[in-house]
């Protein structure tokens, strides 16, 4: 069933993209949908979400609302979700409804860190040495088993910008750290890297693919501060890095944008940090700096379209705009480059509430 | 009371820009808007009008029915309109209850072709010549006026792509034309011009103005099929260009992006041949080769923002995609380059369905 649906026609201009989220990624994605011509139905719980003041249909109602996102489905020709938050079973109904992508299984391996470093363990990748903790002498256990030195502790489900997780240098402070976060957990030992990086890359239901060259991140407080393109990883290191997320995409039998995080070790290993089944704040500068943006890629994958070109025709900076630094959006301004504002009417402490893109001429990678 | 308004405090990010017309010029002002975290309230007659797919708010009602205007005004901070055959009795109601620009003179000068060449003679700006025609008999002796070889004759009012218009070769082919098209009328000499041009620019409320490289039109049965830049015209005519535009927008206390077509002859004058109050379809190429595209700086001049930098990064061909063309949308997506569809429901000959960018790497004008 899932599989007829994902090789039916493509959806023709005119048509409608459903996009689960209304947050700053599925505005982005339905800005890019309409530059094509396609209509976007936002489908969020929150009134006043970003994306409904830039799309053609609106369902307020909750992920587990059944008949709404039957009601949502039928008014849709096809359906993605702009982060992994999402419900899976919710996909998962809507996908026997609709072409709904990228796949349920996906969605469903990645809101579980262990599956999610256990799948990638299995296809060959690197990662940082990991344990799962079901309780707090698992948690001791684990600390000594990964060095006895430092690790980081992340609750299983539900994290993002550095939610549900903890440094620990200590097996008490590990077993606290589940005591406050909960099981089932994951202990990871903790990877002194050079720098972050990550793939950014897209696969359509036809098993094309098309990656994007891959920025160079910075975190701050474990929110994206800043990426760089071109990074400092070697040519050899991103085909290595576009390697990586083909290989993933392939095993998931993915359809869309995905970002793969990668940690580059202080030795030029490539370790996998996490998956994104999704448009990635690392690759917002494809915006003005390639050809086909990754949201537009990822809408002509959703959409069975094929694949755009992701040459970049210029170097980027991004930066974010965090919390209290959207207030003064005359200085803003007058940084220069492509301001980004999301449309978010309430300023919060790390909320991300827009970006900014440098463009400068294109140098040779190295 | 209008100098007041034109004056008051910017539209912070989070205000509402109203918009007047809802094709596709609406459309793309929405989606730069969007970027800049500005929600659009899009006013329009037709319920299926492109821009309503894009925006946060809608009005479906007649540019004549004052209550409902007084409503949109109500729920916007700024407002402007996407064409110039919106009535300007409209804008002058709007421009009473919140800033709205272009303004209504503007707008009253530009609905009729002898009024607006008068404006640009008086201006001490080339056009072509042009005598009012009220009657058959004035057809007759203005075309012997003119030379008696060919000239062009208009109606004064609601002409666009060619409509309202046509060829004469002979006194009484004037006459028969003035019968068919009514009056009043404008009979201007035929300009065997080498090609076309335009020059799009802005002004802002506070007198600052920023130009665009003037592109080089090609039209095909009066519809623009294509806008390259660089042009044509050398260094000397592309600064001409922008004088000329900067004369007409001090002229008119202008705020907003206008455009100004122009003959260029084959001894290299450059005549005005219509002024346009808004974006305008040779500027399309400015959303990938510029900085600021001609959408967000329309909208930075009409909510009050700083004019952004116009420097092209890029050359740039740009292709209307028109009537029929639009069926194939996979041969469209095939050729390449910037794909621009605008969610029109009904492909009708001559219609203006989407466009493309084809980008190519800077060289220095002529």
């Amino acid at each position: 069933m899932t599989d007829s649906k994902r090789l039916s026609a493509p959806v023709a201009p005119g048509g409608t993209i459903g996009i689960l989220g209304g947050g700053q990624l599925g505005r982005m994605l339905a800005l890019a949908a309409a530059r094509l011509g396609l209509k976007s139905h936002i489908y969020s719980p929150e009134a006043d979400a970003p994306a409904f003041q830039v799309c053609a249909a609106r369902t307020i109602a909750a992920y587990d609302d059944e008949a709404a996102l039957a009601q949502f489905a039928a008014a849709c020709d096809a359906i993605t979700y702009e982060f992994e938050n999402v419900p899976a079973s919710a996909v998962a109904v809507l996908s026997r409804l609709k072409p709904a992508n990228p796949n349920a299984r996906t969605l469903q391996i990645m809101q579980d860190r262990l599956q999610e470093k256990n799948f990638v363990r299995d296809l060959g990748l690197r990662t940082a040495e990991f344990i799962g903790v079901k309780n707090e002498a698992e948690a001791r256990a684990g600390f000594a088993r990964l060095g006895g030195k430092r690790a980081i502790l992340k609750t299983c489900s539900f994290g993002y910008d550095g939610k549900g997780q903890a440094k620990v240098a200590s097996a008490d402070e590990a077993a606290r750290a589940v005591a406050k976060f909960g099981v089932p957990s994951i202990l990871e030992a903790f990877i002194d890297f050079e720098f972050e990086a990550s793939a950014v890359a897209a696969r359509a239901a036809d098993g094309s693919f098309a990656a994007y060259d891959p920025p160079e991140n910075l975190h701050e407080h474990h929110i994206l501060r800043r990426s760089t393109v071109p990074s400092r990883l070697s040519a050899t290191q991103c085909e290595e890095a576009k390697n990586i997320a083909r290989k993933i995409a392939d095993a998931l039998d993915y359809v869309g944008v995905l970002a793969v995080e990668l940690f580059v070790t202080k030795d030029g290993a490539l370790l996998v940090n996490e998956i994104a089944p999704r448009v990635h704040n690392s690759g917002h500068w494809t915006i003005e700096a390639c050809t086909t943006s990754q949201f537009e890629q990822h809408i002509r994958a959703v959409a069975g379209w094929p694949l755009g070109d992701t040459s970049r025709h210029c170097d980027a900076v991004m930066e974010n705009i965090i919390g209290e630094e959207a207030a003064d959006w005359r200085a803003l301004l007058a940084r220069g480059g492509y301001l980004h504002l999301y449309g978010k009417k309430e300023i919060r402490a790390g909320r991300k509430m827009g970006h900014i893109t440098f463009l400068s001429r294109l140098r040779e990678s190295r």
